[in-house]
């Protein structure tokens, strides 16, 4: 096979760890010179496909390249965009085969969720309908660790560890207040339709008391009398209460708490989290004085605080899709394999896009405690090593150094205007 | 002198560094067994002293002082409760001084804010008129920053680096969504009446360009259409907008804007931080898709990401605090002097507690720059060594290991009941 050029691209949220996938698959493409000649990334994702706007990696030093391992979201800059429907208008799609045939480009390396799952396996099928040789692979990245046939997903351990740290720590603090102070504290983690994130606070929780001592699941109906009964009953036992509460929660109609009805001095609706509505709740009803946090984009983009095992399985899938891709395998994607518990073993396997593409994975209910209020035994066994280990990025003047790349531009070879 | 036993409490709002403060006066204690027979700790801080609820740290092991160097927030529990007005009634500190006498306590250690400062002058003066023979050291603690003669207080240090560290990863995070999606994000951090973290935030922006773009500092009075044209130009120029406001951001008429009439579907009012209030703000009025995060107890209780020069200056002040206790200083402050900006070097000074009693440090004016969004280099050089060094904490199955004390109670001697 001739040298050609491969295309990488960041999709959707992103994450601590998704630039050390990245590394990890420019550091594996630099030792292939013989089939990989340049790693071109778009630039904010698909659109710098579609808007022939590439980034010539090959211009970034070895040093930049590789302190993107510890340099938290998406250096080449991501977009949440999804392509039209494959099936109305190919568009889109025909558009990034002539782009990659005007850039002499023969790998595409696609990091996302499940649409990016989805756009990898179109894109493939149609390159081989039109004739053109392309390998496409998807490597695994989302937070929200909802991807079917993967073990786990890279960027979620180091959410996971992040929002159990956080509230163990806000935990201690309450405890020490609660006296005459705050005594209940509700943080609220993201994972609008998985309580994935808001499992991993309950991993703070080793001992009868440990806060969290209350989690609130999107996937558990929010019963007011229920949950109020316990705070109570947590607060008359341990002095306080922590609650972990998903982004997601949602009423017994279905519908978020977050948007019922949040407004402003001038009528504007949806101001708030859901975090400031249950901690009001608590006030309202128990008397009790309230902290509450949104740690929003600190909790996805800490990278001072990442999983050491997240940031080695996000390099090891970046350079495994690369291994694949010079192997001819096609419309695959590296996913994580748990090989083992005790000890915690894992490695990369593969997995075919369609099997992939457009899926989700729930968190099976016997994770979570059959009070709806905490997680299982179950659960923490999946969950603990997946926030195993720490690997702090380098600091200066008591920060932590990430870099920007220079990412220069690759001269464009269509000049056609192509609407986004 | 004959061996006396030791009173030390913990006031008002907890650090990530007020127990590295307990470990160097419970560590120095145990030096001087020629002078100090034990250190006992009021539970929940001085509510402990006037009920007679005494914890015993002799029954603690060395190695579960040494952990409190490295554990968040007050292992003895600190409280909100000011003592009355001296002038007027004197029986809260004739109830201490009674307490003291009881368990043969000689000094008095109490580690707080302007408050405390005040607390322990009282208390010497009190025990001097009362013939009670009493050592009173106050020691320094506050995240706002706020107490006046000391260079800096411990706990500060910890959270700046907490808030410049995320505000940095948020920054980046945002940097990489802003093409589609995200294109301001607000976080809200502490100082109601003092801009000293929302400053912090600033130490993240080293070249033009980085976040924090904008600080909103309670010092400088919103100006609802200049702040508008900032975050507009910010985002034209650099793609994205990140800001640090402060909790304490007032409006023209000095009114808090957190209290300006957020309310719920039931009426209910003050839900919200201002963070919310300030992005709907610019959704509102420039139509750009917003993420706020409000860090509120996670920032003061961050021990994870402490600054190592706080927490050498937190143990500092304790060990010092002992120190001139056992040499005869009565009403003092051990406090921070500041004896170089290059290299960063300080020392131990000692401060007269009625210098420092009931007085507020605020900002320097030459802090902040003329359009009031943004701190000067005068300010970056003061505040640039309080972050510097890590000192992470042990960490056991990816998670901080903090200690939880025994706390077990010294008998009671006096039995009386006394209101609090």
């Amino acid at each position: 096979m001739a040298r050609q050029n491969a295309f990488y691209a960041q999709s959707g949220g992103v994450t601590a760890t998704i630039n050390a996938t990245a590394c990890g698959v420019i550091e594996t493409a630099r030792k292939h010179r013989n089939s990989i000649s340049k790693v071109y990334a778009g630039r904010d994702g698909i659109i710098g496909a579609l808007t022939e706007d590439l980034i010539d990696t090959s211009k970034e030093s070895a040093a930049a390249i590789r302190a993107l391992r510890h340099t938290p979201a998406g250096a080449f800059g991501s977009c949440r965009y999804k392509l039209k429907d494959f099936d109305k208008d190919r568009s889109q799609y025909e558009r990034l085969i002539e782009v990659f045939r005007a850039h002499n480009i023969g790998y595409f390396f696609y990091n996302g969720g499940n649409d990016s799952a989805d756009t990898s396996y179109k894109v493939s099928q149609l390159a081989h309908k039109l004739g053109y040789p392309l390998i496409c692979i998807g490597i695994p990245k989302t937070v929200d660790n909802d991807l079917v046939v993967t073990d786990c997903c890279p960027g979620f351990g180091s959410v996971a560890k992040y929002v159990a740290t956080s509230i163990r720590e806000a935990g201690f603090d309450v405890a020490s207040m609660a006296r005459t102070s705050t005594r209940v504290f509700v943080l609220e983690v993201m994972g609008r339709h998985a309580g994935w994130i808001t499992a991993a606070c309950g991993l703070a929780a080793e001992k009868e008391g440990d806060a969290p001592h209350i989690l609130l699941f999107p996937e558990v109906t929010f019963d007011t009398d229920k949950f109020l009964a316990r705070v109570k009953d947590t607060v008359e036992k341990h002095g306080y209460c922590a609650i972990g509460v998903s982004e997601g929660l949602r009423d017994a109609e279905g519908k978020f708490l977050s948007e019922s009805g949040l407004r402003d001095a001038f009528g504007h609706a949806q101001l708030g989290g859901v975090a400031p509505l249950i901690a009001n709740l608590v006030k309202d009803r128990l008397g009790y004085k309230y902290h509450w946090a949104v740690a929003d984009y600190l909790q996805r983009a800490a990278r001072h605080i990442a999983s050491k095992t997240d940031v080695d399985q996000a390099y090891a899938v970046g350079k495994a899709a690369v291994d694949l891709a010079v192997k001819g395998r096609n419309a695959v994607m590296p996913v994580i394999v748990r090989k083992s518990n005790r000890p915690y073993q894992w490695a990369v396997g593969v997995a075919e896009l369609k099997d992939i593409a457009n899926k989700e994975k729930h968190m099976p209910r016997d994770f979570i405690t059959e009070d709806g209020f905490h997680i299982t035994a179950k659960c923490r066994q999946y969950l603990a090593p997946l926030i195993a280990g720490e690997a702090p990025p380098p600091f200066k003047n008591g920060l932590p150094v990430y870099v920007k790349l220079k990412n220069a531009a690759v001269p464009k070879k269509l000049n056609t205007e192509f609407k986004i």
